[in-house]
């Protein structure tokens, strides 16, 4: 058995980990825009990337690496350095060459708007006013925000029976083009289990379905999608159980901080389904549901339209049947086979589950046993807000 | 050769055809939600229905029945009597007893809220006010419309060179839930033409793909999308290449005109992909294109925010390339293989494209000749204000 011990030291909750987060003036108004994680030791590397074929600069540059292992990563928000071509990898090799020769296979991570050439200069002058001594992880986790309205962090120290113990944290931006197939978002995890780079990459591939890829907030997949997790096993302490239950842990908390702060949103909805032909196509329909423009708007006017969500599980593909199909909100079951119909009261009672920034819609197929749940958000005035001006 | 002749006679063009549409109080402030289309002789009918797997009770009802010619057609909005089970089935075949003896395998079409049972008494009331004696197919036209803004009709007389003639006319309506893969949309069209049920068929099947399955609103599929032609062969003329071609001209008008009224659109706008592996990868791509709320949200702000284009076309899981991709905004190109970049002044010229109502946005994939084309609309404030209450 073990014990997971909550920690406000985010990517820097392992020793020998640093983290800061400095204005490169990328930013308006000195916000924070540039980051860095520091390694003390070299540190064994398990990624996810995007499934975007357009995949941005810094994604080609870690694939290009081939094995390897690295002390450093840069992260500059703002600016996707996607689409960018041969010259997007030019200007990566560039800037890492001027972080100094302390720095091994070092990597880079950009997100923002796609298109645009970095700003090589303002991201070179912030290089150097890093100071790798620094533990800021709350201020490296500011840094790579773009719309977030929040920072993302979360860690665990984890106790073994025998008094041992290894720790992970992690730091992680999203807001927009969150989608199912992994989203607008880096994830950086950071930890001192020694862990090999085999197990640490198989916890992180599967971890990956039920959180990261299990979220929606407007059902667009971006070009700059990353997860990384880097292993210093400076610990001396790994218990596969453990790891792969914190790991998850983490990735979840932070896939629903995401959710939750999508664009705009207001609500963080799961979408439980149960009863579904196989587990594939119960995937199917939650994620039908949490990109529904219709499921969201009416989530947003807090209307309990469930003839939108019995549409948008008849739309998706998959074998359904009204006369099998039930739908709650919460607990109040608003469509039971066709047998139990709405009426006022449990209009009424389902209206007042919506008002709450936290519930769950199920829907039972009533065919077999197929199960997922993913999770999305509305989508009010302030998205169409953010995006219809997103760049200016 | 022939020729098309418009003519405002909407589904009343063809001799024989008569249409109405009166007010049986279903919407508030009498406005008509009550339509029919009646034939003074039977008719062929060809049909196409949503691919929804919770298809409303009237496409039910339309299947039970096998082969048969008939004479009427009623239509209600405001209800669409969709998850309404055997129930749904019954009220329909109540109130097709209550339209005269006179009336032959009479149908029904209905559009509206899902989920709740037709007012079968209102509905039976407002059949006794039909007169089936009346040619006004404006008034039907404006009596199947649910959040649509006008009224959506279009006919063509068609001459051929021996100096005989037919008709064919239409009336549609559609607005929120527009999808490739039909739509929340009915289109109801007649014709004197002298054509085959078989005829008839292939030539909707094959209007329909490049059609009312090309276009997009908000990506979702209805329970009860339909259309239906109907054909009284009264004028005893036909010609394949001419039926075909002014049914085919009917149906993209109001495709378009459905875009166009997209629920608070403000822009409709052609996507034109090109150099796609296959013709099939175009449509995924331009179907993609038109579904993405990060591409309509940027088209609403009049933002030509090619990078979201860009990624769009990378998440849609097609081949493509960053280097052969080509992207412009009518004849404004804003980015090509990596060479040509936006820059201020191509950037100043996209968004003046951008401020008309109508545009192209043109992809090139630059691998093989796959193309298809594409219709969307932007997704703005009123989107969301019209979805967020709807059944209000």
């Amino acid at each position: 058995m073990y014990k997971l011990i909550l920690s406000d030291a985010g990517v820097c909750a392992s020793d020998g980990f640093f983290a800061d987060g400095i204005s490169a003036g990328l930013k308006a108004q000195n916000a924070k825009d540039m980051a860095f994680i520091y390694s003390d030791t070299e540190c064994e590397v398990a990624s996810v990337f995007t499934t975007n074929k357009m995949e941005a600069a810094p994604i080609k540059h870690f694939k290009n690496k081939g094995n390897f292992k690295t002390n450093f990563v840069l992260i500059n928000s703002k600016n996707a350095n996607a689409m960018t071509g041969i010259k997007g990898l030019e200007d990566i090799d560039e800037i890492l060459l001027e972080c100094g020769d302390d720095k091994v296979n070092p990597l880079m991570s950009s997100t923002g708007v796609i298109g645009n050439r970095l700003p090589k200069e303002k991201i070179i002058d912030g290089v150097k006013l890093f100071d790798i001594t620094q533990k800021n992880p709350h201020a490296a986790a500011l840094a790579i925000m773009t719309t977030d309205s929040y920072s993302k962090e979360c860690a665990f120290r984890v106790e073994l029976d025998d008094g041992s113990s290894f720790n992970i944290g992690a730091m992680a931006k999203g807001a927009g083009m969150i989608n199912p197939a992994m989203a607008t978002m880096l994830c950086f995890i950071t930890t001192d289990a020694n862990v090999s780079k085999s197990d640490m990459q198989e916890a992180l591939d599967e971890s990956v379905k039920t959180t990261f890829n299990a979220i929606s907030v407007d059902g667009d997949t971006s070009t700059n999608d990353t997860v990384l997790i880097l292993s210093n096993a400076k610990s001396g302490v790994y218990q596969k159980k453990a790891f792969k239950e914190a790991l998850t842990k983490i990735m979840h908390f932070l896939a629903l901080e995401m959710t939750r702060d999508g664009e705009g949103a207001t609500k963080l909805v799961t979408y439980n389904i149960t009863g579904a032909k196989d587990d594939k196509e119960a995937e199917v329909v939650a994620k039908a549901l949490s990109d529904s423009l219709l499921v969201k708007t009416a989530l947003y006017g807090e209307d309990p339209n469930w003839g939108r969500i019995a549409s948008t599980v008849g739309a998706s593909g998959v074998e359904a049947y009204e006369e099998k199909l039930k739908i709650s909100f919460d607990d109040v079951c608003v469509y039971d086979k066709g047998e139990v119909f709405f009426n006022e009261e449990m209009e009424i009672k389902a209206a007042k589950v919506m008002t709450h920034a936290k519930f769950t819609i199920s829907c039972d197929l009533g065919i077999a046993n197929g199960k997922f749940k993913a999770y999305g958000c509305d989508l009010g005035y302030e998205y169409v807000k953010i995006n219809a001006d997103y760049r200016t």
